[in-house]
């Protein structure tokens, strides 16, 4: 139990030896490793240095006693909860939370929006030490989080893209890339007037898939005037169909920005008499396990929530043992092919 | 702004007042107030008089810098994640908490079991400072929360009978009753061979049907030997209702401890050949929804979830403000009568 040993006589390293390796104290090296307040860049620098190097792995239950550790993480997800709970997406998010925390030992708990949300609740309860580190999904522009977690101490990663990334661990998928792959399909298949049913504006995930849109529209030499805006739900993408086909009655494909809408709007473009796809050829987005059922044969853009999750628990939890983590580039997006699109 | 008027000289009582008319000091009065933590018996009784003759409506926002208040409160649904999000009374009392919360500046945050939760985890957390009450539901017998929330000073309340209620505050109905009233009604319509398909029996809600099932079937002086265990779940209820055909063919009524079993039920009635209520009369307990589908038709005893998740965020509210809540008596159990019993 000597916290004096060489590199190499111990099997598991110290945080004596890593102070020592970096050339710094103790107590500096302890608080390197716990989130880096108070630490120089260059001494930060030459800790991670020598937490790499002899494969330092912290004691989390030694060092809550230190830093104080709740033994929790939070979900956030910004929504009311009447929309989390009938949202595949949102669900998923959760099970998949839960799921890659089964093996460690911290308590998960989940913050929703409540109808009438007070401006920064959220925010203030998360800044109050009472979690170790957030996970944040469906957030919006407005909701003040990406400004709360930027200025604090508490780590915490965002599935989606931030409005303003900078000082935030996000991981996201390829969204812009999704929607071309969506655009170019149909121009393959013939369609020539595509429109697109919009995410809220306010998304990140909304706006992504509309710049991918626009910008394969204008690859193609395409118009790029057949936009309505949704907002993620089955009614939303209906009565965003409804306003396309009032307004745009020679429209031959549409790319609906969740699976969500583009089921809306299979269901409007039934009612309208249109038949999918050589009418109208309808893409969506995520893949939810709806878009398989035979009924519906759902063309659509893969969005991976499982493996998206997966790795912002794990960069979350590389936060909370060594101070940060980093943005890994975004997942490709991959077209699933059924006959709607 | 005078802390030393009489009262009745300003419209809202303070605490100074509180403490003269209780004939204590300031400071008494505020731990009397806030929880009653080293105030004697006689002190506590005063100030509670005193509160309530002056009508003093304390000041959360001023109180939560003396007491550091979390502004938050906890729902525990000790169920795994998965559970949570398919069963229709846990997503309505998630809703319940949400609405009645609503107007309060409290944040909700939710706490579910994990896949192999660990014992005492969640009670740890709960112990631990992070919430200022705790309403915690669908608790069963061995998950430690009943005896961490006794011995503990946070203000909580159970949705539904603790196995050991002393020392505890919680909000059911009359399950015993509700199924004292399924078996009377399948006595009135001629059913003499009535079986059960009981809830779990680590849960009081299971124990409860059960025992009142068990009192009707004596006073009708019909045996009690055809029982059966669900787990609440559709497939629970299924399974069970093979192995009662399986073991009394002769069956002529079910009473099922919940609307999810009671549709297996309705579903291996119906493949088995039995016509319902002809054959078998069904009887369920919780008119959800889906009990009223022309194509179920439930006849089931009603469980008013909404009201019952009122009582206890007013309760858990007034134990927070005032240190302590009654229990209630049990809501009363009323049939609701559709075509299955």
């Amino acid at each position: 139990m000597s916290t004096t040993v060489g590199p190499g006589a111990s099997s598991v390293p110290t945080l004596d030896e890593v102070a020592r390796e970096a050339g710094v104290s103790r107590s500096t090296a302890s608080r390197a490793i716990n989130g880096g307040e108070r630490v120089s860049p260059s001494a930060q620098a030459a800790v991670d240095d020598a937490v790499a190097r002899l494969g330092f792995v912290p004691n989390r239950a030694a060092r809550s006693l230190v830093t104080r550790r709740t033994g929790s993480v939070a979900l956030v997800l910004p929504e009311p909860d009447e929309r989390v709970l009938n949202d595949p997406f949102l669900t998923a998010t959760l099970r998949g939370v839960s799921s890659a925390l089964g093996s460690s030992d911290l308590q998960l708990i989940l913050i929703m929006a409540r109808p009438g949300e007070k401006e920064g609740r959220i925010a203030r309860y998360l800044s109050s030490g009472h979690v170790d580190g957030v996970i944040v999904a469906s957030h919006h522009r407005e909701d003040g989080l990406e400004d709360a977690l930027r200025t604090s101490s508490l780590p915490s990663v965002f599935v989606g893209r931030p409005f303003s990334p900078d000082g935030l661990t996000f991981i996201d998928m390829d969204n812009a890339g999704g929607a071309r792959l969506a655009v170019r399909r149909m121009v393959e298949r013939g369609c020539r007037r595509i429109a697109t049913v919009t995410g809220p504006d306010d998304m990140t995930s909304g706006v992504d898939r509309l710049t991918g849109w626009r910008a394969a529209m204008a690859e193609a030499g395409l118009a790029d005037d057949a936009v309505e805006t949704g907002d993620f739900t089955l009614l939303g993408g209906a009565a965003a169909m409804e306003r396309l086909l009032d307004e745009h009655p020679d429209i031959d494909g549409v790319f609906a920005a969740s699976d969500m809408m583009a089921a809306g709007a299979l269901r409007v473009l039934r009612e309208r008499g249109r038949s999918v796809p050589d009418d109208v050829a309808v893409i969506g987005f995520d893949d939810l396990d709806m878009a398989a059922d035979p009924a519906i044969a759902l063309t659509t853009i893969h969005n991976d929530v499982s493996e998206l999750v997966r790795l912002a628990c794990d960069a979350l939890l590389t936060t909370i043992e060594v101070g940060s983590a980093t943005t890994p580039p975004p997942l490709p997006a991959r077209l699933v092919s059924r006959s709607s699109g």
